[in-house]
């Protein structure tokens, strides 16, 4: 079931890896399937060379397992929770991945210091309290804190990303490492100049709607 | 039509990928055939490992798609401003490179510290102010402000660098990161030394007269 | 003899490299035989690329060459002490990674900034005193100071890591300098947040039985 | 002719950015013969993905092209200076790699901080004064504060290292920039802990007769 689903789900947590993202077996995508309900995602602890379609994991919205013989994420409590309370959203996306997770080591957002971040965040990436990993507590801080942002930073954890499509939610991961790298090494140098909001909200408004091919 | 300059444009927007100078799409080469006055262009928001050459967009100098079944560049009436207003440039790169992006955010140039700088650039690389991407704004300051540097930083944004040759273009794209990865680590332990101007002159002379093949 | 372990930290020795651990010939992996206590060891001064299973050196508890034609790793007493007095623990790994490198220069400890550290490691990673490569004062450093930890930096020199498994050990030298890399970032920046140790000891009680397949 | 020779310049050059020492085209590796005292050395300004054997540059000791379609690399005559004042060294080494430069922009030697540094260079890698690029001026800084070391920071400029074989010299290019990035990361954090000369030399001593095969 949901062949073409689990493709593409395996095909974008290997993308992870790809845009060293994570590290050893950390790190997850999920997606939605909006006709069913149900959720394809990564199985925890597996390493991403052995990562292979059938090897995902199809779940309920309860995370009861509908297919698949592996365990799935530790995370996908929190991935269901997501998907329950933004009913828009149907991919989620978690890396530990360096720049981002510094951030959020010191519970800090990432301002609009770049036409990068303006461009695809819209507005500063956040950062959300402290929660414990398993159930749905990061689920809750991810609903309460992100925004109007396809990204979240959570204190001394990682990132999580959210997108209508799972390559919308990947690629708010790879840029969100991306744009932590070039601040990080900014504000080592001296004071970054921040972006004025309304600037801010002209560029993103013009990236969503001009950049692409859509 | 075109076709070898297509293989080419297609050939060097490879590159930038694999000198690590763009995340996901961003980033752009392009480069003008001098006999047409036609201008080669990457597509909008396509993966790199998708690009072909046949997906190369082929623009005129007002913009208008001349050959291609893609939308051009968002940055291409940047590229056609430098074109129109510096006829010895025949290419023209983009990217957000992490270092020399850093350098940016801040609204700094990077100062001759290396020789490699002397080299490559004769002088140090501006910093120009913040623009408005997608019109014209960006072409304005290019032209204004990149002096005899074949390299500038725009301000929260990025790189532009331009050649006679695309390969000078790409070449100067691939040195500013790499130069200002090595002054961002020099900076962060001290003050590096400048090397003064008569100096960079000379070498700089002696580098464009003596170095490669020609 | 020993066929299979020697595939087995052949493999596992190319990780070193492949997660970016290890420059030119420095580091090893050796993991020890329970039924017969000999260890599999890497070579002294052999590259990555040339390494294959059948260069893998043999030894016994006392360091006498059982096979192989080569002289065993220059770390091979520091692997034996460690086997001798942690019955455990049957691999052992060494790297000079960078990040992690750089908190043993200055004899510091990695604190428990992030939910990865207390997962894996379940407390701080323990710097110990410098000690002389070659003979067993290393060795002896490990088995003192690692304490509940599978990792432990050893001072102006390198990691250490240890584990029930080659794989084990392995995943703890890479977790090492990932973490190390984000705690560097994060310590730049400003001051990270520890995590309690009440909610570390949590963590890692539900990460060791919680996650992956087992 | 010195076609063994030839092909092991070559290969040793693919070293440079296998090991990310170099970019585009800098950098460049030579070696002696020491039957003929003739010099095999990289082309200038070629690109290393169309590097072969046979587009090296056979030079005698006076710089004169004995065989090769290609004009020498511009560091030729540094490399010779140094093969005429230093009969036992047969190879040697240049290169802009990123972490050494720094300290190199700063004018600053690498202290002992490592026993990698003491293992292979068994003291603190100078850096010598500004010297012009492409005559014998760098040479003669080579000569004359290289002491013991196997590498020398140039100040604004890089590092040229030299051994008894190209493999020596290139080792110690890639070890240098390896301790110089985990020498940086420390001093970001603190004031790393030298190790005591006499230690130094113990471990060097250890290292040049113990370790690898010979």
């Amino acid at each position: 079931m949901l062949e073409s689903l689990k493709e593409l789900v395996c095909k974008y947590n290997l993308y992870l890896p790809k845009y060293g993202l994570v590290t050893w077996t950390s790190g997850n995508v999920s997606a939605r399937d909006p006709d069913t309900n149900l959720v394809v995602i990564k199985p925890s602890g597996v390493m991403y060379d052995d990562l292979t379609p059938d090897k995902m994991v199809v779940v309920d919205m309860d995370g009861n397992i509908v297919e698949g013989n592996l365990k799935p994420s530790t995370d996908t409590l929190t991935h269901l929770y997501v998907y329950k309370h933004m009913p828009h959203i149907n991919a989620v996306v978690h890396t530990h991945s360096n720049y981002a997770t510094a951030f959020a080591a010191l519970g800090q957002p990432i301002k609009v210091y770049l036409t990068a971040i303006a461009d695809e965040f819209g507005c500063e990436i956040p950062c959300g309290p402290y929660a414990q990993i398993g159930g749905e507590d990061i689920g809750k801080v991810i609903v309460e804190y992100i925004g109007e942002s396809p990204a979240i930073l959570l204190q001394n954890h990682g990132v999580f990303t959210i997108g209508r499509t799972v390559d919308e939610a990947v690629k708010a991961a790879v840029m969100v490492e991306d744009v932590a790298k070039t601040v990080f090494i900014a504000k080592m140098m001296g004071e970054p100049i921040e972006i004025p909001p309304e600037e801010v909200k002209r560029a993103h408004e013009r990236y969503v709607t001009k950049y692409g091919q859509k």
